[in-house]
């Protein structure tokens, strides 16, 4: 299923998209008065994930509140994540060879162990939010398409096999950067925690819906036009061994947030490169989740 | 004033300790009921304030639960931080030094700006909580004693000479190493995030209770034994610069903890090396805040 933290009257409350995609169904309907994503992902059960599944086939006209989903706005589905987002870097070899193209000092060199960084998130970016340009002190904004992975209970010392198991579901992020600032200050936490740089959505698909391990197609466009396109099953690291490797060290608590990584063809690839600017639409599309579509703005 | 967290019948509760630094005073018994220190950091009036260095001065045996400080468990000040803690590297000129002697492809270089990353926390560790050693994965164990300063009130686009205004307190931290783990994957955050890499406390400073900028004398002990011995003046990157600098792109929320770099004497600064094994107490002790004090176990 396809859980989604929409606004209804000012106020943000949870849904599930019925199975052809067109219906919002609010979760308080169906006698879950969960107030947050968080809050449901640490504790629905699996008798109410049954529930779920079953109402997402039902006529939409027997759901109260149920509303088509052009006419709801969707917020990124967990707004204020309870800790930053952990990242992979250099995740597809095609992406490590324009990076290191675009920076050889900053991205090249061997790598035979993952990448990880983070992104600091006091608010996340809802599917059709708008991305601030900062142009008073950012010179290069970069998009970044990426698959993320949500932790559903607590993940400590998980073998590599055992890693579906401790999967909540997927979503959809830009993990949006301001490239110089990323280098300059050599680790790049700075470059990737701006305000604003975290547009995720538009919903969480539950990892039972989707291929384990994801082999899921990825696209971004900038105004329409394809600027990359891959497929999730060419990570150089998967889901499970990060999962694990993270999880040996670092408990990873429910509601965590996973970025894998982007596929090449971001702005810092192309010779010269290409840039966002305010007006720019950034659309970024995973198979099996769906399309976040977030304007640049002054 | 000094502010605690400190266990009390199995609960946490906040307090101040007395001037003479001997006793902890309940808040609750000064009519002040913030559940914990994030609360206290985002809601504490400037009229509450003023009480509390009023009531730091009184007589122990007219306040109600005062108790000897030597009685107090304590925990860490913000023992759950809402975010992430924000982290500069670098930022002691020895120390630079010392760390592109132990590894030069990591560490060497110019840097006309400051080293930002981040460092993962579920859970703090107390000023008397033990430091678990990861013996499956970590090999090179290191100690880091910082000045941490932690954020009063929203900052964003705030000028360095305003930086002061938005500074609630200091305290001490330990940002607790995996020497091979922060290198082997280029971006230093996993070696820096493992579960109990966070020592703090032992309580926080009010920002008016220290010279400013901070100007304090700050070492670290192991076994008794001096390892770093220096003064924040002599930070590279000073508090004013770096909560300017981050404010102008992210949002500091109030609560934000942001250590400040070390100073030379860490482990990988010896040749040859000298990490941390378990059964070592590293005391990380800084003027006008006090000493941590942390066990390291199997």
């Amino acid at each position: 299923m396809r859980l989604v933290t929409f606004e209804i009257e000012h106020k943000s409350g949870l849904g599930v998209i019925s199975k052809d995609g067109s219906w919002v169904f609010p979760l308080s309907s169906l006698d879950m008065d969960y107030k947050t994503m968080q809050e449901l992902i640490e504790n629905v059960s699996d008798s109410e994930k049954q529930l779920l599944e079953i109402a997402v086939g039902q006529d939409p006209y027997k759901i109260k509140g149920a509303a088509p989903i052009q006419e709801v706005r969707l917020q990124a589905p967990i707004p204020n994540p309870k800790q930053d987002v952990i990242c992979l870097g250099i995740n597809y070899m095609a992406h490590a060879e324009e990076a290191a193209r675009f920076k050889a000092e900053a991205f090249k060199g061997e790598r035979p162990f993952a990448v990880y960084f983070s992104k600091r998130v006091s608010q996340a970016t809802g599917p059709q939010g708008v991305i601030p340009s900062h142009r008073d002190m950012v010179e290069d904004l970069d998009y970044e398409a990426e698959l993320a992975v949500i932790i559903g209970r607590e993940a400590s010392h998980v073998p590599e096999d055992k890693v579906k198991d401790y999967i909540f579901g997927y979503t959809i992020i830009n993990d949006v950067t301001a490239r110089t600032i990323q280098n300059r200050h050599k680790q790049w936490y700075f470059g990737k925690s701006m305000d604003g740089f975290l547009p995720m959505g538009p919903c969480i698909t539950t990892v039972d819906d989707l291929p384990y391990p994801p082999r899921l197609s990825i696209q971004s466009r900038v105004n329409g036009e394809l600027r990359q396109d891959a497929n999730t099953a060419l990570m150089i690291f998967g889901v499970g061994h990060v999962v694990s490797e993270l999880s040996q060290g670092m408990t990873l608590k429910p509601g965590t947030i996973i970025a894998m990584g982007t596929p090449a063809g971001v702005g810092m690839g192309f010779v010269p490169p290409r840039f966002l600017k305010p007006g720019d639409l950034v659309e970024c599309t995973i198979e099996g989740i769906g399309t976040i579509a977030n304007r640049v703005v002054e």
